[in-house]
């Protein structure tokens, strides 16, 4: 592993630790990797050692390359330095991709606390969008971060459909960082159709990074799970960037959006209630509605057949509802051709 | 192990299964056993047997007993059937707990889907609580129970702090039961001060029960986590309601609040702020809070000295704030003896 | 689930308790079930409850039924009279199978101490052999048995190819049951070629079960690690079973041996010495074997390719040589096809 | 973390590559910190990436310093260049333990393969033995060895009392390295009375690391359990070598023995059949042996109170014996103080 150290602005001392590791040779067929960078926490008055490196170990670990950004604190804080350090650091890391053996569209920022917000904001308002957000009791709501950095915005209110993919966690009993900004931030991803995965964990002191006995004092009252983001943070990664394999790396599993409802043109991906309110769509898919008059076996809703508009049977996707019904596949695929070509007005 | 299965309501078709394990002779220092009571989803329209069974046994594997409630569905599910089968269930349970070798003040609920509202039901509304309450996809607001059984009752409005300690799971591309009863409900909880831990999993269909591959077919498209909420709802528990000793029963580790603003009197675990607010304990507090000058090193506070009504130290309770400052042990026991004579007003 | 506890022989009070799920119905593609039969320990004085309905649970959960067969003990211990038991509880329950929706070919014996004895005398020297075998800190080595059983039998010694696949696990610091049993059968294992899996951890006492607070006290000095055979054996059983699937059960993962150089006929599954020492397998082979002259990158050996009758090159099987040198897999199979004619003498 | 490569041997192509983590600071409570010296595999012809970097990733990740030792391969591998690698680095490592911060008596070597062979070298015939080993498919069979190393020696027939405490790891279906290798090995701890921790995998192939999918390719037939070594390792270790805590590393948990039988003077942790054999200890302990006629509930043996020199009864430690028997703590220390002064011959 190559370890280079990058100053990005030196008056600011802002720097970039990198962390990078070999590519082909034995590891045959890993070409290139994905990537995390890492913004330690430190209420934008340090940047905490505890966690950066310990942070970037598993992420190594598990065949990533790690960078850490150690952005503009204490009266360099001052609004909107640490997001314009965050910028350039991202397009400093982009612009080496290929030189450096990284996929430029699978690189995920990890934020803690006061850099959690930090990489919120890169999530949801940057200009050089990370590709995933790992969130670790991070401050979103602006109440809470002026109590640290008043120059800093809120996040919550920016969040929208561009938004990439987030992991959050943090713990109920948090003080510091009370656990309304995690919260809330869940449900603007969710109104906004943004994947994400959330954890929180019954009790733990802020700042608890991996929860490991060498960051976190085994004396802390801390439960049993709150170590466990970590392994599945990278699992997460698995699902939204694609995992290691011969032939490259794999299709992710879990796509960007909940479903099609916020694209450009409609799909089978949309929903039976974005579907029946557009007139160009239903007049190739009225006959097909008056199909899915399913029974409602298990847990499948027994919808109003006249009716798709609202309710359980509105918010499935027309590809799972066409499928529940045994349309075959090859059907489906033409129906989402047609779709395709009309716009999600 | 013994299984009973109990008749409640001959009419609504009302039952409880009961598996009783052995306690002492060879178990030798069980003497009583803590409790799960499950609640089936299926819409009130069934009682599913994937949340079932499936469901009990990993509680008794780790020395709970557990109890099967099957309740009004169909036509008998119309308000307050469900929650009255509830009830007698939890009483009769109470009722024979010395005969069965039960704690009566550690029994939870788990309830699925539909079964989920009944459980939050139980854990916010009921005359007899659970000690604690599991949430799987559980329906919580109105406007998604009434799709399934429209005299159903919105949950979250009711939630408040003598809700019980509670353990939320859900998927996040759930098009059955949205992902904002989850959420909702921990912001619920969070609002009242309750204790609760909460995970939303990626992906994953409604109704995946424990995830086991016999109870969701693996074709399904569900995330690796998924089925973790099984052994950390189980940690959880050991949380809440103490672990099995060889002197009966561990203190827990994770209380029914996060601190004690809600109790009748004061406390040292109550927050600066409610301290603040009240005049009374402030006769007590004054010197003390002067030397809660600290140096904010780490991630502690730097809190303005004169005004702990707000901000992040206002958010600390007193024993963490003077444990913090090194006040000796002893000095908060006295502290906490006074403060307890001042109702909490 | 259903209970059903039969009396297999009333005078030595030999009993076999049974607990079968459902199948069908809600658990829509599992038609039949994999199933468990539990022998319990207890120094052949008696059949411990600790080693008994809490092994069951977790095979339950995973879907298997579960079986706990209370065997001949004290007076009525005498050789054979326990095997008698394990033969009869087997081919009771094969004999139900229909019945049950049994899989009669995936049931696997669970022993631990002496009910480990008894488990490996399945394993290795019944008439109606288990398909697999879970040994629990077994004694297996004939002089420890004797100290609990004098009329019992060596084990170890009666292993051969006809040996089930065996899960293994011991504490290393076991004073009543010492490592030697566990190393030296899964020494014999070795030698006849039969699949296994061994677990040995740092530290525990003998008779941990699965180490659950409930079984075990929390006070005891056992490791971190001394409960997971238990999840480890599940998956191992899944590798040696198969899994649930929307289609039966799937294929299974893991042979019953490491090799085909103990089958009756001869196989792109045997080893190139093997093969080696056959001349009619070498007029087919010759011509091929000039051509694994491979060059040995990675971990791969370098072998005399005159001669694989030793070393690393030999103990490879063909069909991984050939892959290895790139041979297509139609023409693999071309060749198993001819050596498959040929008897392995 | 500082990397710093050391070149040991510049003619042989011996280097050291260190990964040292900061101490105190924000980690305020690690004042020092414990180490893995990695030794990658590669038959004695090179060493494997694969084996050395991923490798290094998990154990800082838990507070550990690593180092990589790459020792004299091909023509260089002659008998005792690599073993002379191992003592010049282990010294020099010692050497800088307290610039480095290292614990210089809590230093673990970790070993793939040849490298484990090398491992196992250190661990039972070096001049600066490690604390402890983790051998992972190790050679260790002088048969075996020669296969890729003529020179190299039998480890097996050296392993005595003063061999370290190791770990050791393999699967079962090795064709490279055959199980006989680690079986052999735990035989030997065993004999020698040596704490050791082993897991045979069901299935596998040689070389695979930490069974990560960017080091060992998912394609590969490889069990899921198999990857389990490496945190299974790091708590073995925290075992024994202890935990971090607010107060330096806490107690091991795991003794470097099984017992005091080869210490040089008796106690009370040597075994009944031990103390029986010594007529000074005898003189002490006679009048308390025949008080150990306890009843032998539970899985305790029913000794032959007359007779402690064998049986189940003589492999017990007079601790765990006089402890059973409720004899009190400081009677028990006061016997220890009595035995401490008999020779242990």
């Amino acid at each position: 592993m190559k370890k280079e150290k990058i100053v990005l602005n030196n008056e600011r001392n802002v720097s970039l630790t990198c962390y990078l590791q070999e590519t082909g040779g034995e590891f045959r067929y890993v070409t290139r990797r994905p990537a995390v960078l890492i913004l330690p926490g430190g209420g934008y008055q340090f940047c905490s050692d505890r966690e950066a490196d310990p942070v970037a170990f598993p992420y190594l670990r598990s065949g990533y390359d790690a960078m850490i950004l150690r952005y503009s604190v204490g009266e360099d804080s001052v609004w909107p330095n640490p997001l314009n350090d965050y910028e350039q650091a991202m397009r400093y890391i982009r612009s080496r991709a290929d030189e450096w053996k990284l996929y430029p569209d699978k690189i995920a920022v990890i934020g803690f606390s006061a850099g959690g917000h930090l990489a919120a904001c890169a999530a949801a308002m940057s200009e050089n969008r990370p590709n995933a957000a790992i969130l670790g009791y991070a401050v979103t709501a602006g109440s809470f971060i002026r109590e640290c950095c008043p120059s800093a915005p809120d996040v919550i209110s920016r969040v929208d459909e561009k938004t990439c993919p987030c992991f959050l966690f943090a713990t109920r009993n948090d003080s510091v960082v009370p656990i309304q900004n995690t919260v809330q931030m869940m449900e603007a991803l969710d109104k906004a159709g943004v994947s994400f995965e959330g954890h929180i964990y019954a009790y733990g002191p802020h700042g608890f990074s991996t929860a490991d006995t060498s960051v976190q004092s085994p004396d802390s009252a801390i439960c049993s799970r709150a170590g466990n983001w970590v392994g599945d943070s990278i699992a997460w990664l698995r699902d939204v960037f694609g995992d290691f394999s011969s032939d490259g790396m794999t299709q992710p599993r879990c796509g960007a959006h909940v479903n099609a409802d916020a694209d450009a043109f409609l799909s089978v991906y949309c929903t039976l209630s974005r579907l029946a309110g557009n007139p160009e769509a239903m007049k190739i898919l009225s006959t097909l509605f008056a199909q899915l008059k399913w029974n409602g076996g298990g847990t499948m809703p027994d919808p109003n057949a006249d009716n798709f508009s609202h309710g359980m049977a509105g918010r499935m996707k027309l590809c799972d509802a066409l499928a529940y019904v045994h349309v075959a596949p090859e059907v489906i695929e033409r129906i989402d051709g047609q779709l395709k070509k009309i716009p999600n007005i």
